[in-house]
């Protein structure tokens, strides 16, 4: 869409455990692709710690991305980029033209990444990753106190909104969706039925049932290197 | 100076007890404001969990900011928006007006705030306000050994340059740096010399250093509302 031969590429995982996928931040971009109807490619790779890799994401994860004008990492970031490029082509349907209303959806993009993910991770960490350290057990009832804070407000500044802004989905909306997401399986939502009711919004767009789909083929096939950086 | 009659307002404590001095993210606005030369207000507030702030901060924290165009949260969303409207107004040094250097700039930004932020708040959240949790000291080695390996790829990352993206200071500088500055008095940069050489290089420029004045004057008078919302 953007230029007529510039596809451009993220660089992500071709193999997952199980426990990992519908997880994966390569998502993020997939939706925002999918949302601007922009094609794209996917370069899988099996280890993100290489020194190669580390050239375009220094702290050894996924996804990066690279078009014709930037080789860029942090999800945020790219999905941002996504948004922007594709409303400079006049596909603006995740970032508002009005300057105040980009701003804050660019705050709430921020306080995804930075006010909500960081506590969701948390969860995850505790449970999963450190699941057999001597204090999981015993902090978990903590971490799920600060999450349920966390979710709590956010519950309340969303209101009656159909999304956190009102009534048109953004990046920001996006970025939220996608940081709740990550509890999926783990119950929580349960207690915060508006936000429940929000993220299955979000989940049930087009955009993200065709990235998600996608993301999940990955792992259906076995994995082949499809390209490198 | 982005218009003559419009003085941007952020809201913030009028009162930290003595450890959180000199760390309250109102500093990040602040740097900002500095850097770009644009006179602001500071409304005090006791509070933050009240109804009234929430209305301007979700998760009941500062900074919140206002202008005449938006009123936001989120710290990294005002910096960006400060650096941007500064940029429209020709004080364009603190974010590139190059496509790929701005979203470089902005992919910065994020790293700060979602790759590195939340491994510095594990170890304040373990070391200070968990420090009497059965937990605790147990955990702590593991804390470390997260967010030194952050901070190492960080340093790989960084190199040999003087701001992260080579000779310029922008946005990403400003956030990284005020991330890392987290690690105050933890003696964790010790450990990684070009990393505490880059935090020294930013917290030097003139503009971080009236930041910070500005920050702790605020805790040496008596404090009393000097502004609501």
């Amino acid at each position: 869409m953007w230029e007529r031969f510039v596809i451009p590429v993220i660089t992500t995982f071709g193999w997952v455990p199980p426990f990992a996928r519908g997880f994966v931040r390569d998502l993020r971009p997939r939706w925002a692709f999918e949302e601007v109807g922009q094609p794209y490619e996917v370069a899988l790779i099996t280890d993100a710690k290489t020194p190669e890799h580390r050239r375009h994401q220094p702290f050894g994860q996924v996804p990066s991305y690279r078009d014709d004008i930037v080789d860029i990492f942090e999800s945020g970031a790219i999905v941002l980029h996504i948004a922007e490029r594709a409303a400079v082509a006049g596909a603006g349907r995740l970032i508002p033209a009005d300057g105040a209303a980009r701003i804050r959806a660019i705050q709430w993009l921020t306080a995804a990444l930075n006010s909500v993910e960081p506590f969701v991770m948390a969860l995850a960490i505790n449970d999963i990753f450190e699941a057999d350290r001597e204090w999981s057990a015993a902090r978990h009832a903590k971490v799920v106190e600060d999450l349920d804070g966390r979710l709590a407000d956010l519950q309340t500044a969303l209101g009656e909104r159909t999304w956190l802004e009102g009534e048109d989905f953004d990046v920001g909306d996006l970025m939220m969706v996608s940081v709740l997401g990550g509890l999926r399986g783990t119950g929580v939502l349960d207690r915060f039925p508006a936000l429940a009711t929000y993220v299955a919004r979000g989940e049930e767009r087009p955009a993200h049932r065709k990235a998600m789909a996608d993301h999940l083929a990955t792992f259906e096939k076995p994995f082949r290197t499809e390209g490198s950086r």
